[in-house]
Parts: C-alpha cells; structure tokens; sequence
C-alpha cells in the first residue's frame, strides 16, 4: 500500500495582508509549512495558522526563509551557512512557541523559497540548516527537494528526512525543479499533475523535460495555496491519489 | 542571610551595530535579558549573548520588546492585550530555540522599554504577557517592576515572579520609577545607588522622592550596561552588596 | 456652482501583497493619496501608482504613515514632534522622487491612519507636520480633517489648506470621527452617505451623531478602495454629486 | 595643477547605534555620500548628518543601498534591474527631501556595498541605477569605481560620472578591487595608502596585486569613517595630497 503527504505553504500574510486560502486549503492537506516572520508571517498569523492546523489535525511546520519581506524570501541572497542557521534556529522557534503555547507541537521544518532552492544545491547551507533543526530538536523532520543536498545533509546528522515532489511543476535531468522563468516550468493540466505524482509516488521516477527518467523517493507532495483554483486542484489531486490507492496521510507518522 | 539577582539588558545590538559592554558585564551579573529581534537583537546577536551567557553561568531570559526597532521599543505603542500576547510568545520562542540550541534553557522573561512600563499599570496588557509566558513554559519566571501590575498578573495565573527594582534610579510615592526626562530620575552617585538598593534588599523599603517610604520587594536588582562608567558602576554595586552580606545569585534557584 | 475633490488612499500594498482596487478607482477620483513605505507601500508600489495616477489625470499626494507595516500605521505612537517632523520630509522626498521620475509632481500630503488622528488633536505634531511640508516645497497643499489642528497649523505657516470631509463616517459633536470602535460610526447606506456629503459641501455644516449642527468646510471627499463595493460606492457617490450640481475636481486647481 | 575629491560614507546609524566619526570626518572630505534608510540610516539621521555637511560646506550625495539593515547592504542580493531602479529613486529622495528642507541640495550618488559591486560588473543593473538618478535629475552626479561598468552607464545616459579610486585597498588587475576577504586585500600602511592615491592622481595608473599597470581616472577618493585610525588617516592622506601639490576640492565644481 503506498501513502503520501500533502503539504502546503501556510500563513504567509503579513499585518493586515492576507495570502492564499488556508482556511479552506487546511481540510484537504496533511501537512502546513508556517511562514515564520522574515519573507512573510508574523506573531498574529502564526498564532491564527497553528490553531487552524490543530483544529484540522494538520502537522505543523516551520517554513524559514530569507530576511526579505518586500521580495517574499524569493530573492537570492548570499547569506553564509553560519547566517543559515542562525535564520533557522531564531524562526523554528517562532513557530514551536506558538505550537506549544496552543497545545501542539512542531512536527517539521521546510525552507521557503529562495532559501529552499540554495539549500538544495549548496551543501555548506544545507548543513547548516540541519544542523539548526538537529540541534534545536532531533526529532524533527526536515523536508527537502526529493534527492537535494538538503536531504544528504539532514541524513548525514541524523534527521528524519522527508523527500518533497511537486504535481504541478517539470523536472530537470538532474532531478532538480525547471526554474519558474523556463517555457512549460508550471503544469497547468491538473491531470497531468496527478499522472506524473501518481508515477513519481508509485513508480519513484519521473520523467525530465529532456524526457530522462530520473529516480526519486516522493514522501510528501507540495501543494499551492495562493494560484487560482487552488482549492479545486488539490481536491481534485486527493481524489486521483486515493483512486490510485495512494494512502494521504501526514509524513513520518 | 539576605539575597539579590542582578540582572542585565543584553544583546542590545543589531547587525553590525553593537550595544553595551556584554562581555564584561557578564562575569558580574546573574541573569542577562536577551533582546529578541523587535526592539533590538537579531538572530546572530542572540546566539552570541546566549553563548556568554552559558560560559559566565548567567541565567538566560527573554526580553521581548515592541516592534520598534528604530526607536529601541522605547515609545508607547497602542497595541491590543492580544497584541501583547502574541508577540510575547513569538519574542520568547527565538530565544528559547538559542538557548536549546546550545545546551541551556530559559529561565525567566523580561519586557523591555514601553512594553515594561506600559504592563506595569496596564492590567490587561500584563495578563495578557504573563497567560503567553504560562502557556509557552509554566514554570518560566516573570521579572516586573516590584509591586507592579505586570508582577500581580504573574502572580494570578501561577507563575513566580521575580520583584525587580532599580539601583539607580529615584522612586515616585506609588512605587512607579520617576520618569527619566525628570530632574533627579537617575542617581549617579554610586554610593548613594549602591546605599537604596541595600535599604531595599534588607529593609522591604525605598524613601521616594517625595520622602515618603514605599514598601517593596527586592529580588532582583536592575544594572545596566550601556552608561559611561557601567562595569565599575556593577563591580562597586556587587561589592557593596556582598560587604552588607547579601549573596548574589541567580533568581529563584 | 460648488465642487469638491475626491480624494482615495492608494498605493497601499506591500511587495508581493495587493491592497485596495487602486486601477479601478483610478478612474473617478481627483486626487491619490499614496502610501510612502512606512505603513504600507515600497518603491515599486509607488512607482506603479504614481503612473496610475498620471494616466488618470488623477493629483499625485503622499501619504506618510507611522512606521509601523505590521500595524498598517493605525496604532497609536508615542513619536515627539520631531520624529513627526522627520518622518514626513524622509516619506515626502520619496514620492517626489517617483512623481519627478515618471514626469510629474507632488501636489499635497496627507497623513495617514493614527499620524493623521494624532495630528488632528495635538497642536505640536501638526506644527511639526506643517513645518515638514512646508520646508520641502511651500507651494504643497496639506489635506487635513476639517477644521482640525492639522488645518490650523498649515494655515499658520503659510500652506495651503485642504480641508476633507468623510461620505461614510458619523461625526462627534466636537467635529472629530466617531471612533472606528463605536456603533454607527461608519454609514453603510450609500444614500445617505451622499446625502451626508451633499449638505457638507453645500451647507458647510454637518449633523453630529448627537444631533448637533457642526460647522465645516468641504474641499475633498476622502472615499475608501478597501471596503467590499468601494467602487460601486465611488461611482454612486459621484453620479450624486454630480446631479446635485457639484462639480467634481482636483483640489486648489 | 591636480585636484581630487575626498568623498566618504556617513549617517550610517540606525536609531540609537551609531557608526563612524562623521562629526570629525565632516572637517576633512569634501562629499559625503549619506546612508538612506535601507541598508543603514534613518529620517533623524539622514537630517543630522545633511546639516552636518551643509555646516561644513561637504558636498551631499545619497547612497542608497540594499533593503538588507541586518547586513548593512553588503549581501549580495539578486535584485532585478527594475528594483535597482525603484530602490534607487526612492532612497534618492528621501535625501533630496532633507537636503532641499535644511537649505541645501545633492550632488551626487554613490551606491552602497553589495550594491556599488554589482553594478561595477552587471550593466543592466548599472543601466537602471543610471537611468534612476537621470530621470530624478540630470543634473546629478554618479560615482561609481573608476572604470566600471556603472560609470559607463552613467556616461551612456548623459550623467556627469566621477571616478572613484579607493586609497587603503588593492586592485586586481581588471581594475577591481580585490575582495576583502583576500590577503593584503586592504593596505593599512598610511603612507603606502598616500602613494597608491598620489600616484592614482597624477599618473592615472595603479599597480595590480598581480603586478600589472592599471590605468584609471581618479576623480575622488573613498576614505573611511569607521576604522580605528580613521580621522588621523584621513587627516594625514589630506597631508600628503596637498603636499604633493594636489588640491582637495569637492567634485564637479
């Protein structure tokens, strides 16, 4: 029997800002990534998001990203590995206050963004961070691009690691992600989206825009909150996982 | 056998700008309040303070402050109860995550700036700081103004309270410290600093500045570390206390 | 023949954040109040409102805020008059740049939020306001509640004054805004808040929530772009001044 | 005869911290380029140290920088030509504002940090600075590092550029500054500072660390506020170019 997670990037407003459906996205996932306060979120939406994710039984996560509010943590920024985790640390501890201070728990840690993509090629950030989670709390999971360096780096300390994949996006030969710019980059067709999760969930490969086969593990799969018809998409996506006999439930558990 | 903490605002800088005479400060005091990234401090800044404060056996706080960086959390700001609640709570995890993150742990929170003084008369506010206090980590002190509002709603909900009071600084009839624009608000005498704080430790009291005596408690003993002549000023307050037999050491151990 | 300028805040997003319908009612104000990055709004939010506003015909204003995003400048601050002073030249300078960039000019300021409240009531900030104003660019026009100290202080120091009156609040006796908090403070009726604008621009004269008469000037319209039908409203708003022989323009033109 | 200016960075505060001797500095240089709130500086500040210079008859320029206060704009960041722009035009007025409100004007600008990098190499972003500063006025100056690509873009668009030599720091032989993080990257004897500078003046030319010839233009020298030694090195650079029968003036004048 094959079982996935369905995680989503949550509570990435900011003041009186709102973003994305959360509220109506947190019945169909398994997962919330929480942005921490640096590329979006503050202390009154990550209060707003925790709460909402334990009334859906949704694992909680911290979702760091880069000092950069105004570019939404989506810039490129050359930060060292001892700056990476610094970042890390300060806003896993954010998210585990208020997870504690409501009566849960933080179940893992996802890196937002611009973050996210340097970690999975640079493996100097990519310890840095999992050292960050490791020492905050080893019993966290970490969740990484399917392959990356990030995932290398939280086995090699000794985190529980949770292989990402996206539905909606092309791979690389390399098995990294088409960068958003690129011809093609996003899949718009929700059944093409659901065939290739399908595929890289049941099969662990997926085919490349260069039409390689590239292996991969999928334990958890990303889905989007703030694009039109996103709700739909992702219900839709659960209905053809669990038509496969795909299993949606959180990570690790 | 009497006995006092004396604690100190640390790790007041910001990026590449430094405040205060940590260093030196940290092999006198007992118990640092680490500033947490809104009135000052970021994430590097807390790492290294928590660090100093580890290796000089000083117990670690959070001093949560207004989101004000660039007026150092000293101006009055109208925020909400809930306000108050939430960025106590998100204040408090980033320190708390540092403090993990290098083998220590928490032990007491302070407000910084307005946000003291606004929860020492204000009511809900300090219910309001002292439930996100509670909720994180029940048995976290809470350092407030001696006799003030924020030590009673400490109190109510069950936390311990630390009394704080200042060696250098004048009393007005009700308890509440003169305001500093006052003429005579700061003592620079050391001696006469050096003389109130002994009187307040020994004797449960303090002649205002309108003569009147004031009773309080005096657990801990404010010094700070950004004044011209700051460490001999502590060195020569430690001396006097221990020459009067009053033992310094850490709040409620 | 009476006319009146109707005024909107614009610009009030924040980097990947949208606030406000700002295209749509591009097309039936006079004169945008745009927001200068310290409550809301950057540079290339400016920018783009600045352009908006110069394809519209529509009177390009800044609109300096508290700094203070997370609260969208509507918390009360304690800032001197200085602080006032020097956070409306650095917010000024930055919508005189982008108005000379994209070929066109500053024509008023108005504050923002509680800045503009504040400056209402106290004398000194909206001295400092005035003052600000007046020392980048004397021939500015300052928006400023009806007949409030704000008003005053412009007049005093030589600016030219423009006094605003709101189609959708209730008025206190004393001619300040029911407070946001209080019951009937805002006119949901669209009819009647016509009917409200009317008499204030032909009557110059206002019934307060206590049913006394208030004596004011109209000289712009403050219309929302926030509210759900905020440009049904404008257009509704617009048709009945029109209709009542009011014309609509920019102010001091 | 030979002529030069001293330009150096000042108003680089934030709040209560402080950065550089720009008090005593301001006796010595003839431009200082003022920080404008993103990387560093602030409204109070940016006022203080405009009417510093204008009391000390200094040149004013605004130097903007990266939206990055934790790193004092000295990460690089992948900004888009477009955001160069609006940062530019933005940080740009807010010292136009205070310059034009104490009765001054600017003269030039000067990019911060990772900034001023960039567009020495990239010349879409040095086109876009370029066209900011034109657009704003085109009576302004540019500095940019003698040679780089930002001063042909400055050339390209009509600005009146100025080329900057750096006194203390070496150069690669592509004109470049070698990286600080380079051995003997930056020179701190002041008399071999003295000689590259004089030289740099009136050969227009500089030796490599590789040894090579570099021929450059040498229109203004970068001295720094925020070194040990700082005014004794400034003072004594001043010393040694007047002896050398080199006048200090301001630029372009």
């Amino acid at each position: 029997m094959f079982r996935v997670d369905l995680n989503c990037d949550m509570g990435e407003g900011f003041g009186v800002y709102t973003a994305g459906l959360d509220n109506e996205l947190m019945k169909y996932i398994t997962s919330a990534n929480i942005a921490c306060g640096f590329h979006a979120g503050d202390a009154a939406t990550i209060r707003r998001t925790v709460k909402m994710a334990l009334e859906n039984d949704v694992a909680i996560g911290a979702h760091p990203g880069l000092p950069d509010l105004a570019g939404f943590g989506r810039r490129v920024m050359a930060i060292t590995p001892e700056e990476a985790y610094e970042l890390t640390v300060y806003q896993l501890g954010a998210v585990y206050a208020f997870a504690k201070s409501e009566g849960g728990s933080v179940a893992h840690v996802k890196p937002h963004g611009a973050l996210y993509n340097m970690a999975a090629k640079s493996r100097p950030l990519a310890d840095a961070i999992a050292e960050a989670i490791y020492k905050v709390n080893p019993s966290l999971m970490l969740f990484g691009l399917a392959g990356s360096e990030l995932i290398h780096a939280g086995e090699a300390i000794g985190l529980r690691t949770i292989h990402e994949v996206f539905a909606d996006r092309t791979y690389e030969s390399d098995g990294s992600l088409t960068p958003r710019g690129t011809e093609g980059a996003v899949i718009v067709d929700p059944v093409r989206a659901a065939e290739q999760t399908i595929s890289m969930i049941r099969d662990g490969e997926v085919k490349s825009r260069q039409h390689h086969s590239v292996i991969l593990k999928a334990d958890t799969v990303c889905v989007h909150g703030d694009t039109p018809g996103a709700v739909e998409n992702v219900i839709r996506l659960r209905a053809g996982l669990e038509a496969a006999s795909i299993s949606v439930q959180k990570a690790g558990v």
